[in-house]
């Protein structure tokens, strides 16, 4: 046989998902997704592919650049989408009038950007958005950050959303004087945790020509978040710093209300705190501005991150779209629930082996497994006539523990075998209806321990 | 406010999903992925990007013309993935080794196709594939027709699988002394059921320049199948007509095998039956070939086919890797399913709003709603203050049925009114635990009744 005429290999910064990666991937997003449903948001699905204006300058001349964009064959200049809230601002204006506001959709699908490949970042990657739109009642911020907080619930991981305003940031800069050096001072800030303090203080100098007295004073208010967990006194000392701006003070009332919503709905106060560092790099916030860490993993950064915008859609529509929306970093968060051991590990997506015992009774083993699918279980057969050895060795590397036997007098008067992988342990000549029972009893023992 | 400065709007043979149909289509795929791992299969994926030389070559000079391909930022020649059927044979090739066989894969993802579209046929559309590979035997054949038959149950629609097996046409065309216009002949063959007996004879002539009496003899040959149910007639006669072929004797004892291994799998004889018209168009099929019909809806043609192949990735690898599989045409599933009202019309993903009577006590309203999540049920509350009748609008465009309405007063001694948006019925006065009793009744009648 001569040498394969293609040599096999993928795109650098691009991957195969094996099984076991697709089914974690996957077992994670539905769980994402039931806690969207549970709240009435909506799933819709764009166009992988846009027309190139569409997409361009959107996000930023970074993201321009990182466009995987071409003329197709009808010499249309196209490209992949690089996210999914531009595609949402433009169905968003084409739709919005049929759909009804306010209008509560995720969506979780590819994303394509030529960036540098880095360990844990690569050109294809799917996100997931999920976004309320056409309202500016802080009611959509809470009920985003409940979403966020029974996503992570509901995943098993402690968690913590840091919480922030635009208003307060912007409000205490127009109590500096400094409103105008906005950009500067958010991008700034947004170093702190990541940097320290040393940098920060450079670059406020720099960028923003500060004062060491105006430096010395930013520090005191991000420091005022330190031990902030929504108490009283943390307010009316924020009061107090901001009451000069109007700005700042309705950011207080916003960040207040949102805090006794979810106090209300049984957050516990450690799993959502306010952190006036938190920035978020994006021009387009203009209200709430939150991120989430893992408690037991905070060295992977935020896994979920979103905020408050004052219109979503201006380049594609005349009508006004404010909303407010987050979105899961899931191959960050899939990455971080494997290190915790959040995700078993599996390589099948069947729990028990009909094993054929004699080719010529195939037939009627095959027909056993389906009988036990009927009763909800996840069986399979070997796909082929083998050695008993070989299926056994088959279920063993597909971490499938239960394997039903039944040689041909058995299956003729309807009596089986179990065979426990792990243990070794057999029972022998049992009915179909015990038999169902003993591996439900079999799987559920499992579950436990895993 | 001026005109907005890009007009929105999406590429030709492209489309958005409203939540709508998005619901459906998720709902179906959920219900198909079911079966699959029911029986074992795993889920996989490969990037949606390869180079072009992957892709190219590997469906025909139709395909290649309608490859989405371009230079990338790094001069890469890459193309978008036409199918699933080539990603995988790159897969396996790359693979295999570390998976072992045989190997049961299902793939659900967009391909893209720069084809003219028409009516029910787009540019970007979801293949959902699955396939058990590196395995001869036709027990993989029986498997696979076995998981066929499950998704339409599962689907709760009538089909009619019709299978054939390549060699038994190829063997009557030795008979024939014809084998070596096999090609010609299966193309013609194929048309038979859309276009009728007499364009399939004038292709005889013209393309495999058949006698008329060669030609009737491929008719005599065909209509033994019109009556064919698998019983024992059927295969005496198909037997004596081919006995002379050791290819054509070994497709029919293929086909027996996988009838009876279906018999006693309880599939009922007309869910399965023999074709000898099925021929698949394409090359590489070698053993069984199969399409499904919609009993009820045979007009749109086969909703899943597929067949058996000797050597999946023979261009990749030298290691033979034969295989069975089949695709199932979502979107065409998904339109059947519609007109055949098996897909519940549904706008929302949550069956009650908790309305918010007074923005003053909002935050108990949305803990509320959080507190029936709780207990598993979907809950949507409006997202920002409005007037009651506002909230029981949106509700009702989005078919919520059972409202929930607490005031201030009730709210605080745990007291709440349902009302049900369909019969305008209204019970106040309920305390908690009654509220989700009356709420999970009200949604088992609803569910009833659809």
């Amino acid at each position: 046989m001569g040498k394969p005429a293609i040599e096999p290999r993928i795109l650098k910064g691009f991957r195969d998902y094996l099984p076991q990666t697709t089914i974690a991937r996957s077992e994670m997003i539905d769980r994402i997704k039931t806690v969207f449903q549970s709240f009435g948001f909506v799933p819709i699905d764009t166009p992988a592919l846009e027309y190139a204006d569409i997409l361009l300058g959107k996000g930023s001349a970074e993201t321009d650049k990182q466009l995987y964009r071409f003329l197709d064959n009808g010499q249309r200049d196209v490209a992949l989408r690089f996210d999914l809230t531009v595609p949402l601002a433009r169905f968003a204006a084409m739709h919005i009038g049929e759909l009804g506001t306010p209008f509560k959709r995720y969506h979780i699908a590819p994303v394509w950007r030529a960036e540098k490949p880095q360990r844990g970042r690569f050109r294809e990657f799917i996100q997931c958005d999920f976004d309320i739109i056409g309202t500016k009642s802080v009611l959509a911020d809470a009920e985003i950050i409940l979403v966020i907080h029974q996503t992570f619930r509901e995943l098993g991981v402690n968690h913590r959303i840091r919480l922030n305003n635009r208003r307060v940031l912007n409000g205490f800069l127009e109590s500096l004087g400094a409103l105008d050096k906005s950009c500067a001072v958010l991008r700034a800030i947004d170093k702190l945790e990541k940097l320290g303090q040393d940098v920060v203080s450079t670059e406020l100098k720099s960028e923003a020509h500060f004062s060491p007295e105006q430096t010395a004073r930013v520090f005191d208010f991000l420091n005022l978040s330190q031990s902030a967990s929504g108490g009283v006194p943390f307010f009316t000392e924020l009061r107090k710093l901001l009451e000069s701006s109007r700005l700042g003070l309705e950011g207080i009332t916003q960040l207040e209300r949102i805090l006794s919503i979810l106090a209300e709905s049984g957050v516990e106060p450690g799993s959502c705190i306010i952190d006036l560092s938190i920035a978020r790099g994006l021009d387009y916030y203009t209200g709430s501005v939150f991120e989430t860490t893992l408690i037991d993993l905070p060295e992977i950064g935020s896994v979920c991150s979103g905020g408050r915008y004052d219109n979503l859609a201006s380049l594609y529509t005349s009508q006004e779209l404010p909303g407010v929306g987050a979105s899961v970093g899931l191959d960050r968060l899939l990455a971080g629930l494997e290190e915790l051991g959040r995700i078993p590990a599996r390589s099948s997506t069947a729990e028990i082996l009909v094993a054929i015992a004699d080719p010529e009774t195939a037939p009627q083993a095959i027909a056993l497994a389906q009988r036990l699918r009927g009763h909800g279980l996840h069986v399979e057969t070997y796909a082929q006539e083998a050695k008993l050895g070989a299926q056994l060795k088959y279920a063993d590397r597909k971490n499938i523990r239960c394997i039903v036997i039944a040689g041909k007098e058995d299956l003729a008067c309807g009596r089986y075998s179990i065979k426990d992988m792990r243990t070794g342990e057999q029972v022998d000549s049992v009915a179909f209806d015990s038999l169902v029972e003993m591996l439900r009893q079999h799987l559920a023992d499992r579950n436990e321990r895993d």
